[in-house]
């Protein structure tokens, strides 16, 4: 049975009917999706096993997921280090980082060194937004992501896939394959191409409105935030 | 060894610095609060021992705790009703309340009726700024929770209980001792005199803050938002 997807258009329709009609504050869903990345981390290795995650983080909302999760890492017993190149404007951003900067979290600007200090890596470079080109400085990232062996969870989307064809052709991501994704609310498209584990994340959306958006709201269990499923 | 516990003023303070300096949003910090209220509901009972949970909701944050922690309640399984008789004027509260509209979760102003129906009561009436009076309707409403034998968990405080000085000397909260306590970010001094179980939620605590508002971070495990403690 194949895994009910939702596409990029949809995700945005469901992101803003969430925050319009469902009254969510984008303080609230992104709390609990970077709170879910981080609960799935811990499910794959706890800090004991991988204390050292270096978290990537692009411009927009896969971005913030990336803060969210990274401060609950801190207080789950990990040392995470933020790659944050190009912040975006929204005030939102600033105030994910600060709670970041509060609590001694080093935020680095060489992402090779980064890289190899870490035990494993959280891309939240590129979310279900992302279309076109890999912009600077994230075309050598997304290839040193490609080429290494430290294990990766990705946040919605293996940063430079093409939400609904998958990896690209050509370019930095055509062999990028992480070990690990979490998909936030639904699977997009891009899984059929993915190998990994697969999580989701999202405890969030009502049973009618998945309904409307043509998926299923996953098996959670008990009080968790995420659920791994058979990709 | 005592509990070290955090007074009303320093609990203001606390929450004052957490949104100004911290940087964070009341929407964060009040849907973290809510999803340990639920952690806490579920790890007392889980939905296939007692489905049906009445939250009684005051009208600030102890009640806004509520409100989330109800949603989060309905995502895990539970069928949560909610008493809401004095809705607090800020926008946080609306929003949180279509939250839970959204989901169909009823809304009733009947609270004895409601009560008699109920496998457990989650107590959001009053938090640690409660002082003075019980004001209508809620004197009818702690009388009622303090006879019933339907098992109860209290957010932040027993309501009507004095923050400082625990259980009143009389009226309806004069005999109430509920079977559960969840206390946020830090226990009260009010715990000296509850006899029930403990637990502590709201994860997002800095060491170097706790330690400046004379508290220890409690030692959560895993990715837990919430950790039971001996009183």
């Amino acid at each position: 049975m194949a895994l009910k997807t939702i596409g990029p258009k949809a995700a945005a329709a469901l992101d803003e009917e969430l925050m319009s009609t469902g009254s969510f504050s984008v303080y609230q869903l992104i709390e609990l999706a970077g709170l879910a990345v981080a609960q799935a981390m811990f499910k794959l290795s706890p800090p004991s096993q991988s204390p050292n995650i270096l978290v990537a983080c692009g411009p927009g909302n896969n971005g913030g997921d990336g803060l969210v999760a990274a401060r609950h890492l801190h207080y789950f017993g990990y040392k995470p280090t933020m790659y944050y190149p190009k912040q975006g404007k929204n005030e939102l951003y600033q105030r994910l980082r600060t709670q970041l900067e509060q609590l001694k979290v080093p935020f680095t600007d060489d992402f090779h060194a980064a890289l190899s200090k870490s035990d494993w890596v959280i891309d939240g470079i590129f979310g279900f937004s992302f279309s076109g080109e890999v912009r600077e400085p994230f075309p050598a990232v997304i290839k040193a992501l490609a080429e290494s062996k430290i294990p990766i969870l990705a946040v919605d989307a293996p940063s430079s896939w093409n939400i609904e064809e998958g990896p690209p052709s050509d370019g930095p991501g055509k062999d990028y394959q992480p070990g690990a994704l979490i998909s936030l609310t639904a699977p997009k498209p891009l899984v059929k191409w993915f190998k990994g584990r697969h999580f989701i994340g999202g405890r969030f959306i009502a049973q009618e409105v998945a309904e409307k958006y043509g998926f299923d709201v996953p098996p959670y269990q008990g009080s968790d935030q995420i659920v791994e499923i058979d990709t």
